[in-house]
């Protein structure tokens, strides 16, 4: 039935196409068959809007024309797309909304659209599989550096449940616009590490997943509220413009967020889970604005941390020109002691991304800093590259 | 700086109105001022669409139009709300969707938006305190039932995790068109159980919230799979019509979530949790659709609980009158028999629901069943019944 469905399907669309089947995306609603992407990876998209003069899809930096058929349902066929999870949005007669056929994930500061382009049949590292399986747990406690409840989510490995052993720590933070939920709904980071520790590939660990965004009562938290969709109103004459986000973002420290860590989180974590101590049996890492703060909490910090990962999140220098010896207070100055502190340095990033982390993990290397640098070949800056790049770096942890 | 912008909004907002303070719905995504509620439970919603041609918003089973105003924005303030948590979708030019600016939560089949009008001040038996928090932990386990693999949500209270104690065991469903997240995020399952253990109100039990849709292959899923808002294609002539939910869920007998339930998700949770052994510390409940199965599943399975909730969820008949001799294969025809095995069976309900349930009850009392009405006042078939159902149901199991 359901083939005969998707079948009559592929014959609708297929016009002057390869003549394969769409297959409905893996994080659509039960029961959608928009979007479906094609084996080429080109992608088709469907909504209704009956009476919308205009409905573009925005997808992958791109905004697309939809075209208006039977029944008051729009329909887009995209060119081949760069595999992996991307956000995406509609646009309705001038309205950013997400399609209603998809899960929602939260990116960009609200609940965006979501579309998988699968890497290929053979590819199973973050897919779930008949072995031992961890669990991620949500976890309440209270701040006392940002006077707030906070929410994290702890994965624990497959034995932890049964043992009485101690197990390292492994902090791992988002993206800009993310949140707690990205690492184990879009990343799948449990799943990743149940695979890993089934095939003795990483050790069994502790994996904590924070919220990044942390502001103390009365310091300005636009960094963190503001949506990429929303530009602010234009200042009236004589008003001074709100700054937009790359100076809000230059102008960022982390400090914050790592008080709250040291005062709140670290301490509630070793004071609930069974955690091996010290900074040899702690990493921190985090993709794109959470690697930015990876660097700035641990950099400061190597008495507290010995592995530590920016995956899309790092080209070295924040607001100026990388310089071995006085950037990030010149952490790097002394190459012996800081190769003798730091376990790991994993400098990841996508290939589509562009040059700038290679440029830095070199300019490292020239300064003899040890480090690791992880390109995933053919993808973006997005969930798949991160993926893979904790693929790659959780075995290199606590070893 | 904050409370200035929220005063300039009440200004913005009050020509005609109360004068209080439009304070923003606590489901806003970050930074959200819309929608906003008023004291006296009125809330204004606001959606940018520059270009469209007709801006509703649907809320509480009324559909209200929205108003252009400046720069694209399109707003409605509603007559009160009853109180709650609330679904609720806006439609664009025909399009439905769910508003930008709240979190999305599953329910109806797709990810909605949502609305909290809140009890008041006073009412904080289902937020985070200064307490002992267990936690919510999400499991992947295999079925061979539906030979697919499954997620669900373990709630483990306080002490779990230090001791070696073993705990009872309440299976819990959500309804028609939610999902597994359902009791732990639009619910608040975990809060209000952290909060009566930390009254000793409610023995620690552990909290098992599954998804209720179950198939086999080649069965047919469609009732769990149609959203609300869209309407099977009219049938062609010569067609015969596809079933309404209606006719759909009078053939469901809840059959293959039974056996999946017996066959893979008791014995994943017994082994892998600390469980108590038997019936007596077994209990099973649901709202809306999840009581119906709920129902289905345990009276059919005596030997198997000794604990019965339905929230929202049974008028007492499945397709026909109630009949306390015959109704349900006669499982209620032997009063002393039943109030022997079943220690708790509750019905709970919203006032503003009808009287059904009430109705259902008063049959069974007479007929000699002992069982427990709870009646939510002035709430609707919606979350702040079923979080006052549980926070009513939970201190009356295993005691």
């Amino acid at each position: 039935m359901r083939i005969f469905a998707l079948t009559l399907l592929g014959w609708a669309l297929c016009w002057g196409q390869a003549t394969d089947e769409c297959k409905p995306s893996t994080l659509n609603i039960p029961g959608a068959q928009y979007p479906c992407v094609y084996s080429d990876h080109r992608a088709t998209f469907q909504v209704t809007a009956p009476d919308a003069q205009r409905v573009q899809l925005k997808v992958v930096g791109k905004t697309l024309d939809m075209a208006k058929g039977e029944e008051g349902a729009w329909t887009v066929t995209t060119p081949p797309l760069v595999q992996g999870f991307h956000y995406y949005t509609l646009v309705i007669d001038g309205a950013t909304v997400a399609d209603p056929s998809t899960r929602t994930f939260f990116g960009s500061g609200w609940d965006n659209s979501g579309i998988e382009i699968p890497e290929g049949p053979e590819v199973d590292y973050y897919l779930p599989k008949d072995l031992a399986h961890g669990q991620v747990s949500q976890r309440w406690y209270y701040s006392t550096v940002t006077t707030k409840w906070r929410r994290c989510y702890v994965y624990t490995p497959p034995d932890y449940g049964s043992g009485k052993s101690r197990y390292p720590v492994l902090y791992l933070l988002h993206g800009w616009g993310e949140n707690e939920q990205g690492w184990h709904i879009q990343g799948h980071a449990d799943l990743i590490l149940d695979n890993l520790i089934a095939a003795k590939k990483a050790v069994p660990m502790i994996i904590v997943m924070d919220n990044l965004n942390a502001i103390k009562p009365g310091e300005d938290g636009k960094i963190f509220t503001s949506r990429a969709f929303e530009r602010p109103p234009a200042p009236k004459p004589g008003q001074t413009p709100a700054p937009g986000p790359r100076a809000r973002l230059a102008s960022f420290t982390g400090a914050t967020f790592t008080e709250m860590m040291f005062t709140d989180l670290i301490p509630m974590i070793e004071k609930t889970y069974r955690v091996l101590p010290g900074r040899e049996n702690r990493a921190m890492a985090g993709l794109s604005m959470g690697g930015f703060q990876t660097f700035l909490t641990t950099l400061a910090n190597l008495d507290k941390f010995a592995y530590i990962g920016g995956f899309s999140g790092s080209t070295g220098a924040f607001g100026g020109p990388f310089d071995p010896k006085t950037s990030n207070n010149g952490v790097f100055a002394d190459a012996d002691a800081f190769n003798k502190k730091v376990k790991v340095l994993f400098l990841g990033i996508g290939s589509v991304e562009g040059p700038n982390t290679k440029n830095f993990s070199e300019a490292l290397t020239k300064a003899g800093i040890h480090n690791v640098y992880f390109e995933s070949p053919g993808t973006a800056h997005e969930w798949l590259t991160w993926r893979r790049c904790l693929n790659d770096f959780a075995p290199r942890l606590f070893q």
